[in-house]
Parts: structure tokens; C-alpha cells; sequence
């Protein structure tokens, strides 16, 4: 193993600024609160020293320039949110904005400078749990905020507008806060994983393909209940076990397909009483897949197979689509230059679909976006427990400093 | 078609002591109210035209007497309980009291006077709705009946034994409801079904073989909660696709079993989240069966299905056995009388086993103890929506008046 350059610097920071938080006893990092203002406060120290100059925007966003050759030349962006869950761990977020301030800290440090600005961004809210809307500050950056949104208010009833205004940012200006088109080169995000793959397959980092398309559904069953000891096995309708064999169906059907994963999350069974037998079952499907036909193929299926079986078994069926939302390709010229800078660090190169959205997704709608994933700890996320190596530390600030400094052309990338 | 020599003033009567409830827009009707003493007036009043003399017990039965040609020999007993579960139906207990006052009647207008008396018993509480506990009435007339019962408190926080006071019984002269060793020849219990096999044969009426044992176990299931995105199909270990299959196996096994039933009633998947796999499950398994071989064959397979289930899929398995409760097999003779009766009145024999709980069974502890079932609509009970035929309750009373009348010789049965 070579020396760590980064990794043992990017882990102790990490511990610190994990250790900036609203609760004492744990991680908890809600956007526009003291702990929010205190975090921006330190990272902002760490961009200075890394030959950054700073500013916060009117929605809260961080922003580090790292000025280029050419000041007006559009920039590559690096970043990620600094906003945390309730009882969260210290890398979904930090990670991909320190990993971002390490490498152009190198940059500055051996007086490297690209033909472009590289913008390092702490993004105000991606987790959404205080305001129950999600991506913030990478929608307003991107120019796609609804400022309907600023109306919502917390569970102390204090709207987004005010808590904004207090912290500082200005929601009537929030188009100042859009880059304009063509501004951005490009957005790179360096996030845990958040599942075991990288783990199970032994890999430190791993390309993001695409943030997975989703489906939800909501499956009501209508049998008959009856008393458990009178009803004879095939007089019954139960929609209990109509529900597990459709549970089964979803599973096998998405088992199928390397790419797809299937989840019944939440299921109720009515009158749920240990002597009778359950009329009504309720329960959700959620379909997630990289690729839109193959998740909309499976989702039709689904849907199939459980009329089948409800019909099979005498079951009245409804099936409600909650939601069905696109999947995100990452651009495919990113993800070269991330698989070239994983094959000149001596690197396998490795690509998997995220499960789970990030502010990549609300990027890729002004500008070509690409994740790095990290290796975490039995995938473990928004937990304390969550854990990334010193090492696979190191090897992401590596693979983003390779990119910056070898890979990108001083063109526009698009 | 016969004329219906019984049914219609039956069914009259089955109306008008439905009638009688404490609720103004349903049928309740709980042990030790006004609505009780109503009804039992009104029983008495029926009692007592049929030629019978009457009292009610110190636990509030109320017995009506047909002497016998010897008032010493063992008497049959015929009779089922007066109270109702919240928002009854009209048929569940009462049939098998007004059935039996009915054959007496038809004895009485005729002169006829058997070798023993009959008594036709109003179980005063067999459903339990008030204080939790079942066959008071029944278990007192065994000597069955623990004091310690008379303790318990309803929701308003009144005691059984000061309900029963102030009902004109008494707990502390319980032994004295009891009938004495070898004084009951036998009891027969006309009950409707509340199961659906009746109606789907197309018979008026069965013979019950056994009122069935039972098993209940609660199963936990300890997987691996989980993004529902992040965490690929192959690397899932999903509590609730895990019951699910277990489900499917516990209706397998039962169904092939023609006599056995297994019910997975409540189900509890945790943390129930459309977007988390499901980490936790707990369900119950109701197993019942006539048989007490083929019940505990059942659940021990139903185990071992269970566990193995469980460790193919790497789940952490509990299997808690909360309750395990043995049949009750009628008395064969009775079961005798009954088919012969049922052929004498030109009607197919049916056996089948009971699935409920009745007075029967608390009978079966001191006497022989036999139930005719009666076809009830669609299966339905403890439910105003409870419906038999007028033509079904005829041929009750005539199948109980030719057990009566030719089949019972006058020695004790046993």
C-alpha cells in the first residue's frame, strides 16, 4: 500500500465537522440552523486554506472558487450537501464536499492552475427532513426551484422564506442563485454508496451509470374474512395470503433482472386478529431500476401478475401508481474520464446504478453530472454507524485530482 | 316441500328475542343486564307453556324442567347460551334454546312423557364479550368452573361476582349449580354453523364429529432493514418476502389435509416504510384440526417449515407456542342418535367438525355431549347480517323431537 496523501487529513476532518451538529449526543444538521451556519463557517476556513475564494448564496449554498485561466470560462462543479438526517452519519454529504476541497488544495498547493474554475459547493439541503423537500440547493443553482416551495414551513411552523431570511439568504432573489446556461462545464459528486456492493465485491470506488427510476404502488386486496376455525382451507379467501404470494411475485420477478430490485415495504392486514382469517390487505410495491424501460417492463408485469393471482384466488384488486419517476443517466463523458482516472491510479474500474437520489439528479438538469461512489460499511447509511476505510478516503480525493488535472479538455464539455 | 310444522313460530320467536338488547339499533346483549333478565322472562314465559317448570341457578342459567316418568333418572340436557356478542346476530345461542323448547312443546301438546326428564337450559354466558372469560354457565353445571373467575371486572370496573349478585345469583353457592355425578344423561346442542360447508353441501344440517383443536404460535423474523434502492436483490435479507413464504407454506400444508385449517391472521412488518426494506416480521399461525395427530403433525412441520424457510434466507427465526388446546370428539352414541334421525326424516347424513368454541364442549367434561349444526348464510356470524331459513330451523326442531321420541332408550347412555 502506497503512503495515504489525503486519506488520514480527509477522515479527521470528517470527524470534525461530524461533531458540529444541533444535538449533542449525535449528528443531526438540519439546513439553516446554528449547526448549519457553524459548519459553512468551518468549511469555509478549509476552502480559504485550499486557495479558494468564498461566498454563500441567497438559498445557502457554499460556494469556493477555485478561479481558472480563463474567469469566464464555465466552470467544472465539484460538491455535494451539507445538511444531515436526524441521527445521521458523518460522510453521506461531507464526503463529497471535503474530497472536492482536497483536491484542489493539491492543485493550489503545487501552484496548478486549469484553463477553468473549479466551484467547490456545500449544498444547503438534500435530505429535505426539515422542510420535507428535497435538493435545495442544487435545484436553485440549476435554476429548477419552484419558489412555491418557500411557503412550506417546519414542525415549529416556520416557513422556508423566514428560515431562510434569518440565515442570511434572500428567497426573492432566488434567480440569483442559478447559474446561467452554459456556465457549467460540468458536476462531479463523491458520495458513499450507501449499499454493499462496492463492499461485496471488494471495490474501494465505484462510477454511477444512473440514479435509478422509480415506481410506486399501492395494492388493496379484498377477500373475506371469516373465524380461522370454520371456514375450510378451499372455501377461503384470504387476502393475506393472496398478498404473499404477490410479495413473492415481485420478488422473484426482480431477482430476475441484475439491474431491477423490488420492495414491499409496508403491509397491513385487516382485522389483523389471530383467529380470523384477513379480508382486506393493503400493501406498497416500490420498483427502482437504472434503466426506464426495464423498470417500466417490470412495472407492468407486476401489475399483471398480481390481478392474476388476485383473480385466482377470488381477490378483488385495486392498484393505485403513487409516483413514477425518471431515471437519471449519468453523462457518459464523465464517467470516462472517472473510469480513466481509476485505471491510471492502478484501480479496477467498476460501475453500478445509486438507489438513492442525490443532488447529481437535480444537476443533470442544467449540466453533464457524474458520481464517484465510496465504499461504506455493510452499506450502512443515515446511521451513526455509517463508515467509510482512511484508505478508500484516499483513493477518491486521488481519482478527482487525477480527473481535474489530466482528464478534463479546456473545451466545453458537453 | 312438508308443511313446516315448527319453523315459522320458531323463526317468530328467534325475531322477537333478537329484539331484546341493550343497544336500541343492535343486538347486544351482555350476561347479568336488564336485557338478560328481558330475556330470560321471556324464555320462561316460552318455558313454561311448553309444560316445563323452571328456575334460574345460582349462576344465572335459566333451566326449564320436563319431568320425566322417573323424576330420579339421569336427565338429558338440551339448551345453548342467551347472551350475544356486541352487535350480534339472532341465531348464535338462542336456536339451541327455543329449538329445544320447541321439541318439548310438541311433546307436551301430545301427552307424550319420556322415562327421564329433559331439561332445556339458557346458558347464561358463553361468548365471554363482558368479562373475558367463556362457558360460565356451562362450566358451573359441570362443577368445572374456577371461583377465581368471579374476580375479574368488566370495563366499567365491576366485578362477575357483584354483577351476578345483583342479578339475584350467587358466588358463594356456586357448587350448587352443579349437577351431581351421573344426573345428566346426555347433552345435545342445536347451534348454527358460522362456517360456510353446510350451505356449499346443501345440507339443512350436520353432525358436528369434534369441536376442533388448536395450535397458535407467533413467529419473529429478524432480516436486514434496507434501502429499498441501494441494496441489490441478491444481497437482501427481507423479513417480510421471507413470512411471505412461510404464509404460502402454512396454506399449502393445511390444504392438503382435508379436516386440518391454518390461519395467518396478524402481521406486523417493521419499520414499515414504502422505501425500507422490512427488517422485522411478526406473525401468528392459528392451526386447528379435529384430530389432535393430525393438528400436531401439522405443527411441527409447520415449524420445521418455518425454520427453514427462515435459514435459506438467512433470517433469524423465534418461534413462540403461545397456546395449544386439545379437541373435544362428541360422544359417538349421541352422533348415533342424530344420524339415525336424520335418516328417519328422509335427510342425508353430514358430519363435519366444528371450528368454533361451544357450551358443548364444556359440557364434554361431564357428560356425553353431542351438536347439531344448522346451515347459516354464507358462513356469517357475530353479525346481524346472521340469516338461516325458516324451512333449516323446521327441520332442527324435527331432527331434536326424533331423538327425543324413538331413539334414546331409557337406561343412561354412557
Amino acid at each position: 500500500m502506497t503512503d495515504l496523501r489525503f486519506g488520514p487529513r480527509l477522515m479527521a476532518r470528517l470527524d470534525q465537522l461530524g461533531r458540529i451538529s444541533s444535538d449533542s449526543d449525535r449528528l443531526t444538521r438540519l439546513p439553516f440552523t446554528p449547526a448549519h451556519r457553524q459548519a459553512l463557517e468551518q468549511v469555509r476556513a478549509w476552502m480559504h486554506e485550499a486557495g479558494m475564494i468564498t461566498r454563500v448564496d441567497v438559498i445557502g449554498n457554499l460556494i469556493g472558487r477555485y478561479e481558472g485561466d480563463d474567469p469566464d470560462a464555465p466552470a467544472l462543479l465539484i460538491g455535494s450537501h451539507i445538511d444531515s438526517v436526524v441521527a445521521a452519519g458523518r460522510y453521506d454529504g461531507p464526503l463529497g464536499i471535503l474530497s472536492g476541497i482536497d483536491a484542489v488544495h493539491a492543485l493550489h498547493q503545487q501552484g496548478d492552475r486549469l484553463p477553468f474554475p473549479i466551484d467547490v459547493v456545500a449544498f444547503c439541503d438534500e435530505e429535505g427532513v426539515r422542510f420535507t423537500t428535497t435538493f435545495l440547493g442544487s435545484r436553485a443553482i440549476c435554476g429548477t426551484l419552484d419558489p412555491a416551495v418557500f411557503e412550506v414551513r417546519d414542525r415549529d411552523g416556520t416557513s422556508l422564506a423566514d428560515a431562510l431570511r434569518a440565515f442570511g439568504g434572500d428567497p426573492d432573489r432566488l434567480g440569483e442563485a442559478a447559474y446561467s446556461q452554459g456556465s457549467i462545464r460540468g458536476f462531479l459528486e463523491v458520495h458513499i454508496e450507501q449499499g454493499p456492493v462496492l463492499e461485496a465485491e471488494d471495490r474501494a470506488v465505484g462510477i454511477v451509470t444512473a440514479i435509478q427510476g422509480q415506481s410506486r404502488m399501492v395494492v388493496c386486496l379484498d377477500g373475506m374474512a371469516g373465524h380461522a376455525g370454520t371456514v375450510p382451507m378451499g372455501h377461503r379467501r384470504d387476502a393475506l395470503a393472496g398478498a404473499a404470494e404477490m410479495i413473492l411475485f415481485v420478488e422473484r420477478r426482480c431477482a430476475a433482472v441484475p439491474e431491477l430490485v423490488g420492495t414491499v415495504g409496508r403491509i397491513d392486514a385487516q382485522p389483523g386478529a389471530v383467529n380470523v382469517i384477513p379480508g382486506r390487505v393493503l400493501f406498497t410495491v416500490d420498483l427502482r431500476a437504472p434503466n426506464d424501460l426495464i423498470r417500466g417492463q417490470a412495472a407492468s408485469e407486476v401489475v399483471q401478475g398480481i390481478q392474476r393471482i388476485a383473480a385466482s384466488r377470488g381477490l378483488a384488486c385495486s392498484i393505485g401508481r403513487e409516483h413514477d419517476q425518471r431515471a437519471m443517466a449519468c453523462a457518459p463523458r464523465l464517467q470516462r474520464w472517472l473510469a480513466q482516472a481509476l485505471r491510471a491510479e492502478g484501480l479496477p474500474v467498476k460501475y453500478l446504478a445509486s438507489g438513492a437520489g442525490h443532488d447529481a439528479m437535480a444537476m443533470a438538469e442544467c449540466c453533464p453530472a457524474a458520481m464517484l461512489f465510496v465504499r461504506c460499511k455493510s452499506g450502512i447509511s443515515h446511521n451513526p454507524l455509517e463508515s467509510i476505510t482512511v484508505e478508500d478516503a484516499d483513493v477518491a480525493v486521488r481519482v478527482l485530482l487525477r480527473v481535474l488535472r489530466d482528464l478534463i479538455p479546456p473545451e466545453a464539455s458537453s
